[in-house]
């Protein structure tokens, strides 16, 4: 086996022509093995196999430095550059996470997860190895998907100003984790087709120099042009066409599903995790395109992952141009909702709370400055989300909270979510972001009837005295928990609260808890700086009310164990009665 | 007098070519005396009268919508959309904003002031038309300089997805607010070196249709081309070169200084206001170009605005490559900084408060993930600062605050700002931002020691009792005055403390303030929501200290009278005396 004398890239070179081919075979291999045992990023890393040899045959990591653009490409770097057990060896399959991160090693530059940040990041590593007049060429590898996020199209015109050695690997595969939109994909067609010769070229538009690889799989062409490359004192793209999912057929028939995979059968492709669970995912698709058949100006919108809100490839059909996917680019989601909602029509815009942050400015200029009745339902905004920490869920209260005119929503339960949802997208004074409850699904059976116009109307679910637990959202769960052990070790018989409204405070209902409460315990599913709670014991701040916040500390966590960080957190009822008892 | 019959498009649309050439003449001479008086945007407004005349010409505003970018350029449009007034009499010129405002007319869409976001919003305008089956023609203006902006590009590339009716006007004058930045702006020189018929063309790449007018600054060029794509039904680039500040020659000869104005003397150009106050953004660029010359690893980054860090011409041309001006592209120039710091170089990216909310994710994702030591002065982070709605420094304490590693000092005085700007620069471990003081520059001739690396230690400038007050930075003046009138109204020695670290509390401090002190009051120049204050109001939660936070309401506010919104937060010392006698 070729793959195990891999201990790093001068391995690499050392290989012949054959061998470089069986080692593609091998890699493929224990590709396929470990994710269906794991699952992962599928489509991405079959289809990066052969540029990854080609990189480390040619190149010398990590004198000379490659940036992996959201890094869902790096499983085969990450083989041949020392972490090859972590793919061979079921024990070690952990050993890695699943992107770039340098604390593995030495030949990752930056731990990353979001997408279209390789070619501003290889910017600044050949700044520095400029001004300090070092040496080694800086590669930057981006997908086609990615290039359509605002952050990478700018790193294309800072590039072209460098004057100096960049090789930016453009992996064309003609796909974003959907299909890809924005006519810049009818010009990258147009290279495909000429064989890169078309005298209309966005990369040459940018200012750059250009190459052109029709197959991006095969190794051996890859290496005489990165050879050519090598050392370049120009910027310079190499545009390399690349199969998605290519050696595995199922991925190749079916590229959107297998761009990310759960733990499937090799034989038939299925998945073998079995879920009938309903998802919010689901829920909010099926709503909306219920709503869209009778109301002609809601228009959903995603930033290339038309999944968050339930939008697979049939209900999308179904939307036709009631549906919009920009690409990855949430600027520009964002603002387009903002002119939508400023036209008459019905903006919902879903996102994961990881990416939400990738439009700060423009919610805040674009939309609540012009009080744009806009819709955004924040996905996975939840420490039950993902765990990687560069998609983690627990900031976006402190993001979105603070500015002004928006109004942040925590439903609980499934039915209070869609009447949330619903209201939303009917009322057209409020930009307003939904943050969709994480954790197992509850569903009340009832009906919600609310107008949430009334801003900041805190529901008391059940009267007490002496506590006051407010539950937003997804940890409204472990508010009721904490009543019941009140109740039981304490006899204390809690007010409950579930507080709907995150980024405006029920003056009254706190005012009134003075009257028979000595202390308010808050619980959100999110960082306590800049959250929820804080509110709360600011507005408590010169009275005798004592307010005791729950919730994460301000800090990544990456790959954590749940329980670990709940415990860390005092996030468990016991601890948080303990606390009670020290205090009262 | 033409300009005083225009009431409105209508009126535009009845003129006959010579008035048209005659209003031309006069909203120059309505600008050059309205700017002269009361400064304002020059360069942007003189380059675009004709344009704007030949619009409202052709197009029926506002059922056509004209989308204008920054809407620096909107002063004409202004003139001829009922608000001639507030150009013609000086008694009402401060009837207008600076910027498109949807409260003053029915031509203005959006209130907008930060680059690149035109299109987007123009591309949900046209939407919202579209899924309504609506009719009207949709504009987009944009400049050369805003072009740069990951959302204007991500806007071009979602734009020619559209498949209908939307007119993007490309109005090139050859420069951002200092000269344009990146490799993109080689194509347009091609463009308009070629009458615009270079077949590498970014706007064609881009997947849109595109004609050029040789002169932006013709009417009658420009009526003939906008009614060619009037009621276009695909997506269409109308490219056109105007001279920025045309009609004045000091501007046009001197682009740079005269982009925005300070009031002038017509005959010379010369600035009226005279000042010879040390300013701190010429403070950081000559300490910057003083270690630059000793340390070839520190880089400065701008995103377009070369001045905010002092660096004019003359600096920038003696940095040399030690400066780095990224265009309008803020998440670039923080990626880009990442990217320098992770090479051992030394990164520093100034910028302005409004501007850092465009790169929130870079600095999470990009900067803090990957505990990059970037050094990001903040300036105009202050109520002192910017008073337009979209340009308000009080936001970015909340935005930057509550990212996890971030270290966000507040220096108090000038020499404080320079040992914290030295340490940041020098040390590798944590990015860093400062909060660069607004109002009048405080010098104390004391040189700063303090290490830094000591994160969150408080400086306790007067040790009292009852009552410690936490001024932080640009308001730790307001809690010298608090302190004073405590002890001459009440006779309370209030101890005085100079938090400096605005990301992290100095818990041993605050629990020292337990033993003699009843009353913690926090100062802050920002809104209170995710702010300061409320980290310390935390940790007072379940104690006996009472806690007052002063800062601003979470609100947007715009063209403010400053002692007022002092005055509605309590931010005067004799209204925090009478809240403290209340409470004590």
């Amino acid at each position: 086996m070729v793959l195990e004398i891999i201990q790093g890239p001068s391995d690499v070179k050392k290989l012949a022509k054959e061998q470089r081919l069986t080692l593609a075979n091998e890699i493929r291999s224990a590709l396929l093995k470990k994710l269906s045992k794991q699952g992962g990023h599928f489509g991405p890393n079959f289809g990066f196999v052969e540029a990854t040899i080609a990189l480390h045959y040619v190149f010398d990591s990590p004198k000379d430095k490659i940036v992996f653009d959201v890094s869902h490409q790096c499983y085969p770097h990450k083989m041949l550059t020392g972490r090859k057990d972590a793919f061979l060896y079921e024990a070690h399959y952990h050993d890695v996470s699943g992107y770039t991160n340098p604390l593995e090693s030495e030949h990752d530059h930056f731990t990353v997860g979001h997408t279209s940040t390789s070619i501003s990041l290889a910017c600044g590593l050949a700044k520095a190895r400029d001004v300090k007049q070092g040496e080694g060429n800086v590669i930057a590898i981006i997908g086609d998907g990615s290039l359509s996020g605002g952050e990478a199209l700018e790193g294309l015109n800072v590039a072209a100003e460098l004057n100096s050695n960049i090789i930016i690997v453009v992996n064309d595969n003609d796909m974003s984790i959907a299909e890809n939109h924005g006519g810049m994909y009818r010009n990258l067609k147009r290279l495909r087709d000429t064989n890169g010769s078309a005298s209309c070229n966005l990369f040459k538009a940018m200012g750059l120099d250009y190459v052109f690889v029709d197959d991006g799989n095969d190794v051996e062409k890859l290496i005489t042009v990165f050879q050519q490359v090598k050392d370049t004192n120009k910027p310079i793209v190499v545009h390399i066409v690349t199969e998605k999912g290519k050696g595995y057929q199922p991925a190749i028939e079916n590229k959107e599903p297998w761009h990310y995979c759960a733990p499937f059968d090799i034989k038939t492709g299925a998945s073998i995790i079995k879920t009938n669970i309903e998802s919010y995912n689901d829920l909010t698709g099926k709503f909306l395109l219920e709503k869209m058949k009778q109301d002609t100006s809601i228009v959903a919108i995603t930033a290339g992952t038309p999944t968050v809100m339930g939008f697979v490839e049939k209900l999308r059909n179904e939307a036709g141009n009631q549906f919009v996917d920009v690409g990855i680019a949430e600027e520009t989601a964002v603002a387009m909702a903002s002119g939508i909602a400023k036209n008459g029509g019905k903006p919902v815009f879903g996102v994961y709370s990881t990416f939400i942050q990738r439009s700060y400015d423009q919610i805040s200029h674009d939309v609540c400055i012009n009080q744009s009745a806009v819709t955004i339902p924040v996905f996975a905004g939840s420490i039950y989300g993902m765990r990687d920490v560069t998609h983690l869920g627990i900031y976006d209260i402190a993001m979105l909270s603070n500015i002004p005119n928006l109004v942040y929503l925590a439903p609980v339960s499934k039915e209070e979510y869609l009447a949330m949802l619903d209201w939303s997208i009917e009322q057209t004074q409020y930009p307003v972001a939904i943050r969709v409850p994480g954790g197992k699904m509850i569903s009340t059976g009832k009906q919600v009837t609310k107008d949430f116009s009334q801003l900041n109307t805190y529901e008391i679910v059940e009267k007490g005295s002496k506590v006051a637990i407010l539950g937003l959202g997804s940890f409204y769960p472990l508010a009721e928990k904490v009543k019941m052990m009140l109740q039981e070790t304490l006899k204390i018989e809690a007010t409950l609260i579930n507080p709907q409204y995150i980024t405006g405070i029920d003056e009254q209902v706190l005012t009134a808890l003075k009257d028979n409460h000595d202390l308010v315990i808050t619980l959100e599913d999110g960082i306590l700086d800049g959250g929820f709670g804080e509110k709360i014991t600011r507005f408590y701040g010169t009275s005798e009310m004592k307010v005791l916040n729950y919730g994460f500390k301000k800090e990544f966590l990456d790959r954590f164990d749940l329980n670990e960080v709940l415990l860390a957190n005092r996030l468990k009822e016991e601890l948080i009665v303990e606390d009670v008892k020290a205090i009262l």
